[in-house]
């Protein structure tokens, strides 16, 4: 009975993890969670933290933000689309000012950490800003295609990507016009291609990003490399160049992992996709 | 004045970032916030997410949950007590339900990746458990001194450890045993000391964790060592000794960094304190 017990167990959280994957397996996270609730206390589940729904959807909500705290520490790897039923809360966290409110602590953190460093007159100190979901926002793609709760469809976003209107980030813009002040160099490492280089200078300009050191995308003999894999090249490169490499920042942990991220990383929140 | 608009933003991010290490500083980051919320549409204020407070402590709501996400991201470091309009907030996280579904997402996506990974008949497939706030929870400590929002006590907290009633984590004792009928040998390692290893025993027996490979403490040599060096060291000890560390699981970044973690590492979800 017992070994039943931790068999069902051990077999329920696979499932579980899988769902995470598959939108279309997420019933089965919904039952586990129903289950999970149904044998708490109704006052835990009524002081039951999560992405704002209330009443009959707590289910859905306590579960969707597991999803998120464990999406964005980088326990759940690999999945490819949100569950659907976390759709909705997704929104709500895009659009309803928390993904705002996140985005000015990270810049909070990181404008903290970089105020101790004295950026050198040579213009070799920099700091690495990725650029989706980092410097530039592709929410409004992203309100199109539910949130990332359907499958990435490459050549629309490429098409999205070449219209050259994604939006800046307030909070990193707000941060780079500091770190410009105090003499830091910042690099623009993006996995997009090279031949997004016109479109991208032209948006990154548009939104008031005016100056950089270099801005880096994906060589054609790159882009079968892995975004860890990618970057730490090119970070390699920038610094066989003389460049002091002192902080990264990405939506990403591929953004963040690999040799010569820096002292310090900080990682930007999204819940719209996860890439390797 | 856009100079002056530019120095503005750069200056306030900084109070901000100190008052998640003064919580007598944090009312800073309440004006800024306030002041973010009033530019903001109230159909924004109204769809945030946050921690669950309603209608006009929609500011701390907010201010926290972004103190939650760079805490636990770990972009925010060195705090030494949470913001203190945050302890109801994170009170309401650690009871209401939500700090234990994290927990069993954590013990899902561990799951999940050991579930792939084939441990030897040797004992020698290891995987690495903190203890505090990770095998065993001292929530009861902590409803007694403010969630985190007092500043750590040792000698308080040492007589709480030498009760020797921390209770399990519940999914990481599901995940604890999940792992044991594949085959895993678990290490236990913590930042206690030596002088607490019977009751840190006595404590893990009594819970449910009926046997580990190897229980890890703090010999006096280590005392002055980092969690990061100590950790690290403990860990090149085991490899020497020819055990494979397949995964490290922690509620701190200390846990997880440094050599020899692990090809996945897992981050629990930990609010209330933060070791550097």
């Amino acid at each position: 009975m017992a070994a039943l017990q931790q068999r069902a167990s051990e077999l329920m959280p696979m499932r579980i993890a899988r769902s995470w994957q598959s939108a279309s397996m997420f019933r089965v996270y919904l039952l586990f969670t129903l289950f999970s609730l149904l044998t708490a206390s109704s006052f835990c589940i009524e002081q039951s933290m999560g992405m704002g729904i209330e009443g009959s959807h707590i289910v859905m909500k306590t579960s969707c933000s597991s999803f998120f705290f464990n999406s964005q520490v980088n326990n759940a790897q690999g999945w490819k689309v949100i569950p659907e039923e976390c759709e909705e809360l997704v929104a709500q966290y895009m659009n309803g000012g928390q993904y705002a409110m996140d985005m000015e602590g990270v810049a909070v953190a990181a404008l903290d950490y970089l105020k101790g460093i004295k950026a050198g007159e040579d213009g070799k100190d920099v700091v690495i800003f990725d650029i989706d979901e980092t410097a530039l926002s592709n929410l409004p793609y992203y309100r199109k295609h539910r949130y990332g709760a359907e499958v990435f469809d490459h050549p629309l976003f490429s098409k999205w990507v070449e219209e050259g209107v994604a939006p800046a980030i307030p909070a990193m813009l707000s941060l780079y016009r500091a770190l410009q002040a105090d003499n830091w160099g910042i690099v623009f490492m993006t996995g997009r291609t090279e031949n997004q280089r016109n479109i991208t200078s032209v948006n990154l300009l548009a939104v008031g990003y005016g100056e950089w050191t270099t801005l880096l995308l994906r060589s054609p003999s790159e882009v079968h490399l892995s975004a860890v894999e990618y970057k730490t090249q090119k970070r390699l490169q920038l610094q066989e160049q003389g460049y002091r490499i002192w902080s990264s920042l990405g939506d990403q942990w591929s953004d963040l992992a690999g040799a010569a991220v820096g002292n310090r990383t900080f990682k930007l929140p999204n819940p719209m996709y996860h890439i390797p």
